[in-house]
């Protein structure tokens, strides 16, 4: 992918937060859809800890030509029509917005009254969500997962040929923050003869990337492994919250259903493809004796620049550790390296068979764990089942979720030469089954 | 459920169609977005051979009250925000169509303008469909399909205490008439080491019923199944074509995906539950030893009446058959009283997690099979597999569907003393993979 001056290390922002900033350079700048105090939901840039207002910025005329095109297509509080424009105008869009946010920019003084003070602002989600998929592209979670039901044969024969997917809810996805309420549901532990009904007892988080699609395909066509990349509007970060009792017993055989439909929580920033080119790297050799991906799933510059190098986070913040002035909990640093799948390949298999993406579908990778402990991207792996609980700096203890628990997931990419991004926080706190 | 003189089956239209008509008599008034010839996508009814443009009939002050407050929600090519106002404004707008239609209507030179010839208009989709769920309420598919992987045990443990079901994909579901494009797919035959990527080769169809979500619930609340008829807008038949092939090849373990979400073909009419009033009847008796439905499955009133009597038809239209003046193969002949959980009972548990139900999503029954062949709802259950082919009248055999051929589902609700009726066409024509 095309590296230009938007991405360069040196340019720094008026905004001062945003020089050094974790997750909000100059050179991110995500979209977002944001509420000012008082105000209606509209289209924003991160920037540093400032949201710019990208439809003021539209009507006071500080973009120009497809860069305005797309600015102008941010209204109504979703992005759906900026996202099926596709990559020209964004990236237009991008390089006038790092011009317009510059240090020593001539625009400042027009800029500033349109900078909101992100703390003071409420995320929303930047698109309508048509339809939202989920993959099973972590292909050690994957492991790890089938271990516990099929301990001699972890790996179906399809998972290496076929990008393994699903259908997910949309209706049920929420922006970082929003409470995320225990599933009752029915539940048969291996010790009971039939289940019962109540709260979940095995609550759990999944460590996911998002997929945010951009122009998409007709009903019936195919999108190219070639073009696939175009099709990406940008990413964030996915907590695929699971309740496992639920899942265990409900999920055969037609797959996880209301295990995962009572809510999903994504991080609220589109961050760009363009954001993302400095951190491309190749897709991770396949281990001596996997097959080759179909000629439909093999492109040679997906190959060589299709993955990305990002590093992934998961922090636990409890009601003791807070209580006793403790940090959060590190539960996992993992890395989207770990993908048996590029996005590419992802978007290219879902559309193989002629369906039809949207601009504004989402897609999830799947749970990403490394092959490290450390690196696993959910409870059901961490503690075995439940079976090995971990035990918290508070002396608290947890085999799942308890009420009150908080989960943050961050990402981070990082390269030598260039400025680090991050996609802002995935947070959800467990609130107790109604 | 109440009935009120809009069932009298005395009443006769002064739309001379409608009187003897096969779905759609005075008694039925199903609602649907239609096109009349070079205008735009609107809110209609069907009468007979006729439609009614409701917005047109708004705009002519032709309602009042609650009536008109429904009618004038109906606008935008969508029906959603007449779904979302539930069933109070639904029954009053119902009873004044009646009242406009009826013979000897005072109203009749003022409604005549505003029909239109069924068959020179386009339909569409009645609603945006937010979010597709497919259930698996057919005991005798889920057993049939079962047999196939599991001899000895068909049903999974499960099956009998949770309506099973999965998210489908809202994006692919067409309106009746549209075509059927074969799916390219991966897919690997027991008698092959690798998979290959083609035209599936064994493309099938399925007999469902679709249930139109009305107003829902909210987020993390649940809808008790007392109140989940009025959940409930309407009704549809939903064929729910699938890729054999591709489906046993990808489905483990998290369901299928590419098998189904390539299209998915539903008869554009919403049969209201006013309509299916006098038509609904006991749930029937669960065999000696089945397990009661658990307490949050189990109303009075549902077992009481929750069920449909209606007949429901399959329909095989062949290049064969037509190049011989034949008349289509009759696949099947199945009743939705053989689905295992009533349609209130699969609203209360998609939302008893807290899973949120909105206007205009859409759930599928499942395969609808009864326990004779003849009544078998998919060619995967008639044929065995493709094992035990069909032979047609011209001399064809079927194993699976092939290109050009036709299927078309019909549903007949039948009562004595009470005119009967019909959910209009849902057919689709297959054509060849791209």
């Amino acid at each position: 992918m095309a590296l230009d001056d938007t991405h360069d290390a040196a340019r720094q922002s008026f905004v001062a937060s945003a020089n050094g900033h974790a997750d909000f350079p100059i050179q991110n700048l995500p979209f977002g859809v944001f509420s000012p105090p008082g105000g209606a939901p509209r289209a924003g840039v991160a920037i540093g800890d400032m949201i710019l207002d990208l439809e003021a910025a539209a009507e006071a005329h500080l973009f120009c030509g497809d860069a305005d095109v797309a600015a102008r297509t941010a209204k109504g509080g979703a992005l759906n029509a900026m996202l099926a424009l596709g990559t020209g105008p964004r990236r237009a869009l991008r390089t006038q917005l790092a011009t317009l946010l510059e240090a020593g920019s001539r625009f400042e003084a027009q800029v500033t009254p349109l900078l909101h003070e992100a703390t003071a602002c409420t995320m929303h989600l930047p698109a309508r969500i048509g339809d939202y998929t989920d993959f099973f592209a972590g292909i050690q979670h994957a492991m790890n997962a089938g271990a516990m039901f099929r301990p001699d044969n972890p790996l179906l024969p399809n998972y290496k040929y076929v990008p393994i997917g699903y259908h997910g809810r949309a209706s049920s996805i929420v922006p970082s923050g929003h409470p995320v309420r225990r599933p009752n549901g029915q539940r048969k532990p291996a010790n009971e003869t039939v289940p019962s009904v109540g709260p979940s007892r095995n609550l759990d988080y999944e460590l996911e990337l998002g997929i945010w699609i951009g122009p998409g395909n007709k009903l019936g066509e195919a999108i190219p492994i070639r073009e696939a990349a175009d099709h990406i509007a940008g990413f964030c970060l996915l907590n695929d919250w699971s309740a496992r009792d639920i899942q265990g017993w409900e999920y055969q055989p037609l797959g996880p259903f209301l295990a995962k439909s009572f809510c999903s929580t994504i991080s609220p920033w589109i961050i760009t493809p363009e954001a993302m080119a400095p951190f491309r790297v190749a897709q991770a050799k396949r281990p001596e004796g996997d097959p080759a991906p179909l000629p439909y799933l093999w492109d040679q510059a997906d190959q060589a620049e299709g993955a990305m190098a990002l590093e992934l986070e998961v922090l636990l913040m409890t009601p003791g550790l807070a209580a006793k002035g403790l940090p959060p909990h590190r539960l996992g640093l993992s890395d989207a390296r770990a993908l048996y799948w590029t996005p590419a390949q992802l978007v290219a298999h879902h559309a193989s068979g002629g369906c039809n993406l949207n601009p504004g579908d989402l897609c999830g990778t799947g749970t990403i764990s490394t092959t490290e402990v450390s690196g696993y991207g959910s409870l059901l792996e961490i503690t075995r089942g439940g079976r090995e609980p971990l035990t918290l700096a508070s002396g608290e203890t947890r085999r799942f979720l308890e009420d009150g628990d908080e989960v943050t997931l961050l990402a981070r990419a990082r390269r030598d030469g260039f400025v680090s991004i991050g996609f802002g926080a995935c947070t959800g706190t467990i609130h107790p089954a109604p």
